[in-house]
């Protein structure tokens, strides 16, 4: 460990450090809320806003109906796990002392669409599989990549979102 | 029915039929595969390109160690149930001949972060539990706004991607 780690990949450790920390001495604190919320635009548009961001746009393709103006939400499903994964390499790798000098995560996902559009009304509309393809550049050994690819996986909130069943609640407010 | 179903909520609803048609006569069109691909761009920070969309940004807050410049991964995924349910409730409204004056969808989830910040590997680093309101303002009476709340939930590929377990495979590439 070298006075470099602190920054290493740019990633802030003391603050992950302080979190962590903080959750030890009063476990509560590992009890978090996150939100969203979507605001429909005409068509399949609408607009999803989460804290004070930008409105970020989603649509669907033409072939389904769409104006093809943005990603559509099962998409972007597979650009947050993506996400989730690139950040957890970053915390991982950090806290090991690996430097990436590269990171590039590709998903795709199969998905049948009887269920989405009435064909098969009680069939699963969502994703039957997805993959994802980490191509990172480091001069960390094989082992290292293996362990930190280890970490990575188990400790995803997106990925064991995805992996496991949540119990769901919507409702007409 | 009137001419005017065809726009109806500006959904195309002849291309969501024609789509429909073409896969009750060749079952294989229903297979579909989405992608997305991500780029890390140093500490917590990446970018998600779906097609030739402009790549969307995703961080994490100043509190997990992050710059706190955009929506993270998890709220990515609450931001992509919204828009999924939007999709379907302008889908099925426009289907059931139902004007949609306004529609929001506030999204939030419970997440535990001991698993993700390694203080409880074996445990969950995903979502406890999602919830939706739906807000809708409509002439239709409350049965059909039922019977539209019920196709929409139960054809959701986020709604059903979350609510069941997905086979997911994470590779070093």
């Amino acid at each position: 460990m070298t006075t470099k780690t602190n920054t290493l990949n740019e990633v802030n450790l003391p603050a992950v450090g302080a979190l962590a920390a903080a959750i030890e001495g009063n476990p509560d604190k590992a009890n978090t809320v996150w939100k969203a919320s979507v605001t429909w635009t005409g068509g399949f548009r609408s607009e999803a806003r989460v804290r004070d961001f930008s409105p970020v746009p989603s649509d669907e393709p033409a072939g389904l109906g769409g104006g093809d103006t943005a990603a559509n939400p099962v998409e972007q499903l597979l650009a947050a796990l993506g996400n989730c994964l690139a950040v957890g390499y970053a915390a991982n790798a950090s806290a090991a002392g690996i430097e990436i000098k590269d990171l590039r995560i590709d998903v795709d996902g199969d998905l049948d669409l009887h269920t989405f559009l009435g064909l098969n009304p009680d069939g699963n509309a969502g994703y039957q599989s997805i993959r994802a393809a980490v191509h990172i550049d480091s001069d960390a050994d094989a082992g290292q990549l293996a362990d930190l690819h280890s970490k990575v996986t188990g400790t995803s909130p997106v990925g064991h979102s995805l992996a496991r069943p949540i119990p769901i609640e919507i409702e007409l407010a």
